[in-house]
């Protein structure tokens, strides 16, 4: 039995890039019923990019709706608010008085700022707030709060997990042992994800598929993938389409093989696009109406995150006690 | 009405020094009935510094007994332990996503070190752990959480009410009026109190005489306090004098006309010292007596600060509620 955790921080609007290389693998852990899955919305990480009140409320329940519309089920997982546990931010407080400073100047999104800040010959600290360069501390209390055993993540997320288990160490060294230390899990597979252009998915090349677009919108940005100028009925290589590898990940294994052999005897690739259409939606239309409804219902949706809360915090509150014990708040 | 916070770091064993420069003020303030005073155990601030479990623990009680048995009155404060208010710790992640790190790199405690390190020719955040580096943030929410008029404090403690009134300002500033921006409150007359060598009392200068010892080693210690050589009967200055000038503290207005008298006319040390020692045990031996039995019985010295951890916490949860809709938390 082990614990898997994992943070979810609301940023943007999700889409299909982010569907396949991070939620999707994320789904899987939590149907693995030997694990106790722990997934969490990472307002509070938010607060240090986000200091806007419509634009925190609107990320904060789109992320949980996101979720849940994919099919996240409360029921086998926890699935709460880090803002709803307290203890989190406490045992903050308690691991960094036990963090050197230097930990956390080595830490990649700090340093990655201060070495531009340099660059552009302005202060280091330019544009550096303290939740930014103290948010590893953070991230090591909401691993640690929960005996976490495993952290799924991204490679640029690998330090996060090595810091958590640094200041587990120290923190065992001094008060005898207490934490678990955790260890990282990356998914070596993650195929890059081919934006509208061709390059990465990324909302920062503008080259996104939003996941919960109307039928009609979603068609429209189909269309405009970008392909090569072989003309419809001659072959075309199915592994180089960037067309065919989205189809791959929302159609089923016959369907694959099926179209892999239109693409050989020459699909055309207005065709082609309509048939990637075809999966996408059908995939995305049950989830996409799941979204609209949780949007609209934002009550249900604190009820869920609420009694998620209510599982974290029965786990959180006697670890923290025993926590304060041993760093000498009781007799 | 105005709020008047105080904060009490467990640090060693109080003496005289303490007493007279710190605690009989701030008991002061707390007999103004026109204000709400708010006393509380910094417990989570010493865990910068003292990481030992029994250490923390005799500290932390320790000087919740001293307060109580120099006549903190739990009836007429708001008395309690930090640790027992979780707000305190959201509060402070809020306040760093205002906080620039700049303001925390030219904080006085973590620049002395960092002066120090440099002198030292080694890198500069040898031996600095974050909770040295982020408290002053900390402190900012121990004080802004109250909504805090007014903050009594030693001159090198300016800073941390500076620091919160820019935190506040910051976040009042993005968020709309919110905080009330503290003040502090500078005691420009407190003398300096002489220790056994004639230089302040201080425990880095090994010349405490402590607050608690027993009648006996309390007189040997007074003994000890370096006096002149003018013979007895002599006429001493008794304004030059720290027999005098510790006499005065305790002594009554009559009583200290007739000592000024006596030195005048040529008291002996040895007779100074012995008045001295009568005045100082009359008034610490009640105390003395209440603060054995508070430490004798720690679940009172629980109870009552648990209390005023009812209080504290009646104030700052709906504070914190209105914080957290005001980021966005809530629909």
């Amino acid at each position: 039995m082990s614990t898997v955790l994992t943070g979810i921080k609301p940023t943007g609007r999700v889409h299909i890039g982010n569907y396949i290389a991070a939620i999707k693998p994320a789904l899987e852990i939590a149907k693995n019923r030997d694990n106790t899955a722990l997934y969490f919305i990472a307002d509070y990480h938010g607060l240090t990019f986000i200091q806007n009140r419509d634009e925190f409320n609107d990320l904060s329940y789109g992320i949980a709706a996101t979720w849940l519309a994919l099919g996240l089920d409360p029921e086998q997982v926890v699935f709460y608010r880090q803002s709803d546990v307290p203890e989190i931010f406490e045992l903050s407080w308690i691991l960094a008085c036990m963090a050197p400073k230097g930990l956390m100047n080595r830490a990649h999104a700090y340093k990655a700022i201060a070495d531009k800040n340099e660059q552009l010959g302005v202060d280091t600290d330019t544009g550096v707030n303290m939740g930014l360069f103290t948010y590893p501390i953070l991230m090591a209390a909401d691993i640690l709060l929960f005996q976490t055993d495993q952290v799924p993540v991204g490679k640029d997320q690998i330090q996060h997990v090595e810091i958590a288990r640094d200041l587990a160490e120290a923190f065992n060294r001094i008060y005898g042992d207490t934490f678990k230390l955790p260890n990282y899990i990356v998914d070596e597979q993650t195929a890059v994800i081919p934006g509208l252009d061709g390059r990465k998915m990324s909302k920062s090349y503008n080259n996104t598929i939003p996941l919960f677009e109307t039928a009609d919108s979603l068609k429209k940005l189909v269309s405009k993938i970008k392909t090569d100028s072989t003309p419809p009925n001659e072959p075309k290589d199915p592994e180089a389409s960037n067309v065919f590898l989205l189809y791959k990940e929302f159609a089923a294994d016959a369907q694959i093989e099926v179209m892999r052999e239109r693409y050989r005897s020459g699909i055309s690739w207005g065709e082609a696009k309509q048939e990637l259409y075809q999966v996408m939606n059908a995939f995305l239309e049950g989830p996409r109406e799941k979204y609209n409804r949780y949007m609209a219902d934002r009550d249900q949706i604190d009820d869920i995150l609420r009694d998620g809360a209510r599982k974290a915090r029965a786990v959180a509150q006697p670890l923290l006690e025993q926590l304060k014990y041993r760093l000498g708040r009781y007799r």
